[in-house]
């Protein structure tokens, strides 16, 4: 099923089809089509159909797509038809809001471990959590195996959390600190960065 | 310059090449290229001299972008060439991450006013913000002619909270709960949802 030609721009386009389905299946519905998905989400019809069609048939022209198998498909190519543990590095304020956050639920990803350099924190209760000492991070990170990790620190210590991640054997990190994160091309960064969301909105107020 | 035409994942890549542009001057460069900047996004080059050359003429074969002149006019494109008032809707961990975010500086945006219905948050200092009650939103929101707003509620709340905002006038809305907003089609809505990056990358994991 995996193909490493397939263009990381298409890659990112899944999740959003996987939300949309999921969504519908909230709602009771069983079948939908590459139209009204394009309509939920700002891309053309075709576009779905092309990007779907790099990994195999899900649908027959005409009968649209179904709504569950299409679902445990797209889930088994991003990898999340299983659990990710995550560790969230910074106890402040995103962090705290990460921790709560009630949206990682039947999608993939469940946190398992914050972490703190501040003595006042380590140890304290966080939610679920008690905060673990970050000088212990990367050996607890890479003997527990897991793979993905949250950088919730100011922008001054974000790099530096980000090379200990790496370190620990992280790949794929999540990025909540306003600057770009260097590193090596095995691991994937991505940016919650609400400015860039916010200016694709103001371009249509006058 | 504005062509209601342009689609909107064009407009969705603008802000990707501005942040580029801004970080490339930080870093003291003058001059840069398609080639560069699709390396750095992951887009391709051929995408974004196509998505550029639908606003204009901005580089010359073989001589590149200047930077300086890029970023101004991405920015006046998207509208970000001035400052945009921004409220918050909830002074919990969201509101007080986002209270206290370091990115929006240089890119358009200030927050302004937070709000809260809690009583006992209502009239509370939150960083540099009293918190004002919510049932005075819609007003207080209305008479100073507030256009953006961020929704930092709970999922039980955020639909309620969005078509208020709605009624005070508000046309861009940043969700961060995780629920779909349904709001009229003159008002736009982006969604911070961390699951769709975390699945954009365990694609990549073995």
């Amino acid at each position: 099923m995996k193909d490493n030609k397939i263009p990381d721009i298409v890659i990112g386009r899944l999740p959003l089809y996987l939300r949309s389905l999921q969504r519908m299946a909230q709602e009771g519905r069983k079948v939908t089509s590459s139209q009204e998905l394009g309509e939920r989400l700002g891309i053309s019809a075709a576009q779905i159909r092309k990007d779907l069609s790099q990994f195999g048939e899900f649908g027959k022209q005409g009968t649209g797509y179904q709504i569950d198998y299409l679902t445990k498909q797209l889930s088994q190519i991003l990898h999340v038809d299983r659990v990710w543990d995550m560790a969230v590095v910074g106890a402040g304020d995103v962090g705290h809001a990460v921790a709560n956050y009630q949206g990682f639920v039947d999608r993939g990803f469940q946190i398992t471990m914050i972490f703190d350099k501040d003595p006042s924190k380590i140890g304290a209760q966080f939610g679920d959590f008690t905060i673990i000492d970050g000088s212990e991070m990367v050996e607890t990170i890479r003997s527990s195996g897991v793979k993905v990790a949250m950088v919730a620190v100011p922008a001054e210590t974000a790099q530096q959390v980000a090379d200990e991640l790496v370190e620990a054997g992280v790949e794929a990190i999540l990025n909540y600190a306003p600057i770009r994160l260097n590193v090596p091309g095995n691991v994937r960064v991505q940016h919650i960065d609400p400015a860039i969301h916010l200016q694709r909105m103001t371009y249509y107020i006058e």
